[in-house]
């Protein structure tokens, strides 16, 4: 049990800025990162008031006259009906639900703005919402990859490898949830593995499980031997996160589980899975309006099982190859509407969780970079606060790789620095340094360059810096050998955090309960 | 004499948006391209009105109270102390130049803050300034790289299939100048060689030479043979890009050459290329302020030379290695830079080149593209005017790429998508789209699909979006392979644009006359 520890948690990050990096720097390489970030630049805003006043009357008007349909939960019904939805029968187990225009956004006023989901480690707990970003591995893929064994399907092992992976990195701040389905493990047993995975190998925050409303149930019940049940019903220690079943459909597991986080005061998650064509408007406004939509109904249920519960309004949008009709990744259609989502989410005061490092390529290759850090720009610009899929994702989410997981997380040291933006000061004007030498003369002995040589540029550990000959004679290697090479050394060089025993004999003797008590199941 | 076709030029972009993109499907790919972008989204400003007038007030004081040196150029000399320069011998032919803070904003008022750049193709003249995007490919690489054959000293065979992969690209606008240095040909005969380059294999706008001010007077001749003496007195038709020789100098063949084109009412580009620390304050604030006293000084000449003669603002940032001290290019503060010189450069009302895409990566990977990507959405959010550097850049600009040619043009194409911004109306809101099934329901069969269905996303010619089953079975080539034989085949299928006869007999009787009249010198 951790709440002497928790009690004192308020998380608070380290400062940004180039001084605290500096303070940084003299301490290991684990130790630059910080548990999370606070944004230094404004957002990019690209889309005019009326536009945004536009996307917001569509969604209302799509709410108000098309409807959400929701399936096989009669308490969630109970509680839409109880707030104002007009309910229309389509089955015994199905209704549609119309939700007046401002209805939704009514309701959602008592979501928190931000929130803190706390970390069993309270150094590495999150606030998330307002100007802090959070970033998180990649979330859901059944097949693996790396360069020596190709892509396979995933299992606990690589669960628990891209845990450890992650927590090694200084600049991931969250431990994600399904970094990868273990498929050797039964569908109904997975969860309490992959929960006791984040709580054994990271000591950052997570996400539980959201399958099933029981599953659900069992990854709060581990946060409560962990954290202690107090601490848990007055704190977000875990979040879920929620597809909704677009177009426009909420389906009973999902509501079910969503009410189970919300009723247990923890956080959700609540992402409409949009692609063009498919499962929403081809236009990436309509896109947009159909996402916020969907999103606001399904967070609202959070504040009709408990008010003040955490939610988080979210939107994945992808778009779609015109010559195979498959899904493609990291476009820019759909980088434009995280920009815009950003907006919208700001004007409903509701934390965001938007876009990642999304690639379409089958390789840790130029492709996927180039996607990738579109899509990422697009999140950090455009707001997002929490960014799942920030480290990762390959062949449209299909599979998790372990070279491209290293690729990502140096990215993400690279946006923490992005982010600081710039310092204007005497110092950082350097006036001095110019004029102490004069025209024609070379700055590298200069007190001013020598006082910020270790904190004025972000340090890569993957990008090759130097020179081509001594790169060439080093073996040419290009970035995924590299990456192969690191991830493979960081495996080896992990140590999982300290874990009070007692409290790994109980969670170890919860999961030997839960899994006694049910056969196996495979689908 | 294209005199006729260029009367009626005056520079048209295609509109912008997804209407003129539907219009434009209906072409071949190469016409797929625009001329130039009209930017549909604003520019990212990230730094407060306060920080801005820091940075404008040290760029002052650096002027007044550092100076300028000019070398070794009296006639420059003699106009910059005209206009009321502060003149101070240092020796006989260097002499530092101070300049009263507000005196260089005031010259530059007569610099147009727009101008057109003529192409042969009138359609293909750009527009250079205000809200346009031009993109050409990189420039000044002494060796060239391909998969096959490795790195080695560039060729004007090189230089030719540079021009005409640029040709074929309809995401490039400009064919830019020394897209490789063509190291087989004499040094004092390579301008000759390159300017006939771009005017035989490609019909858009192109730069000139800067070496010497003979050499710029040779490009400038040629351009008079092309379009007609009165048509180049009159119009913009050739550009030099020259760079400061920074910190804080000017040196006499840079300034020569500006006043050759400046005389001659043509354009040019007034870059610091700032590696911090060396060059330039570590701090990337100071290396902005710096930036920005260099450019207006040498800006400035143009005008005191030919009011109203075009000039371009421009900066390069490039930040060290902590490791080896080497230069390293697409890295998060110089991109922050980029876009904060675009806020001044608004500010000064210049067009503006800047960033690009920049990668100090020896090979085609996921390091090139991941650098390039943030480099270049600097520059696209910035508001830089003319990206010299947008397609090919590797190895810390010392090598041009064929594959990374073909990968950059790519992601020009999805930076036009990005630029196009969202356009939000009745449409593509598609509400009529989601309310015609309803909910659960797919939208693959809609008329609102099917209407957009070629328009709504950019297809990209090199990114592979099939699922991995496919490729696989393909053989699985990752990017750069496959950039690899894409170059191959653009060159196998390019066809040079008709040019004049008479008027291409007596480009190669100029370029005879003038390589006769002089010995080969190799350095």
């Amino acid at each position: 049990m951790l709440e002497a520890d928790l009690a004192l948690s308020e998380a608070k990050p380290q400062r940004g800025g180039r001084g605290a990096r500096r303070e940084r720097r003299a301490h290991s390489a684990q130790d630059q990162g910080r548990p999370y970030i606070v944004r230094g630049i404004p957002t990019y805003d690209i889309l005019s008031e009326e536009s945004l006043v536009r996307i917001e009357q569509t969604a209302e008007r799509i709410l108000a006259e098309i409807g959400i349909e929701l399936r096989e939960d009669a308490e969630a019904l109970r509680l839409y009906r109880e707030a104002g939805a007009k309910v229309t029968d389509i089955s015994a187990d199905v209704w549609n639900l119309k939700f007046e225009p401002g209805m939704l956004r009514e309701i959602l006023r008592t979501a928190p703005a931000e929130f803190t989901q706390h970390a069993r480690n309270p150094a590495n707990s999150v606030r998330i919402g307002g100007k802090n970003v959070v970033f998180a591995p990649s979330y859901g893929s059944p097949f693996v990859m790396d360069l020596d064994r190709g892509r396979r399907y995933g299992t606990i092992e690589d669960f628990r490898n891209f845990v450890k992976l992650s927590q090694s990195s200084p600049w991931l701040h969250h431990s994600g949830g399904t970094v990868c389905e273990p498929t050797d493990v039964p569908v109904n047993k997975r969860h309490l593995d992959m929960v006791y995975s984040h709580i054994r190998y990271s000591d950052r925050a997570f996400l539980g499980s959201i399958t099933a409303a029981e599953r659900a149930a069992d990854s709060v019940e581990m946060c409560r031997i962990l954290f202690g049940a107090d601490f848990v019903d007055q704190n977000c220690v875990v979040m879920g996160n929620f597809n909704t079943t677009s177009p426009l459909v909420l389906d009973g597991v999902t509501t079910a589980g969503i009410r189970t986080y919300a009723a247990a005061n923890q956080g959700s998650i609540h992402l409409p899975f949009l692609l063009g064509g498919a499962v929403a408007p081809l236009t990436i406004a309509g896109m947009v309006a159909q996402g916020l939509a969907e999103s606001m109904a399904s967070c609202a249920l959070t504040q009709l099982v408990r008010p003040g519960a955490p939610a988080v309004l979210a939107s994945f949008f992808s778009s779609m190859s015109l010559r195979t009709g498959s899904p493609t990744f990291g476009t820019p259609e759909p980088a434009i509407g995280s920009l815009v989502m950003g907006q919208l989410a700001r004007r409903l005061n509701l934390p965001l969780r938007c876009a990642g490092n999304f690639s379409t390529s089958k390789l840790p290759d130029g492709q996927a970079m180039q996607q990738s850090m579109m899509s990422m720009m697009s999140a950090i610009q455009g707001g997002a606060n929490y960014v799942l899929h920030s480290a990762g994702f390959l062949d449209g989410l299909l599979s998790m790789s372990y070279e491209k997981l290293v690729m990502d997380t140096d990215m993400c040291g690279a946006l923490h620095a992005y982010m600081d933006g710039m310092e204007v000061n005497d110092d950082t004007l350097g006036f001095d340094a110019l004029a102490e030498l004069g025209p024609g003369q070379h700055l590298f002995s200069t007190a001013h360059t020598l006082r910020h040589y270790e904190t004025a540029y972000w340090d890569s550990a993957l990008n090759d810096d130097q020179p081509w000959e001594t790169w060439d004679e080093q073996g040419g290697i290009d970035y995924a050998w590299r990456a192969n090479a690191r991830w493979k050394k960081l495996l080896a060089e992990y140590q999982a955090p300290a874990l009070d025993q007692a409290t790994d004999e109980a969670l170890l003797d919860f999961i030997d309960r839960r899994k006694s008590s049910m056969p196996d199941m495979w689908y």
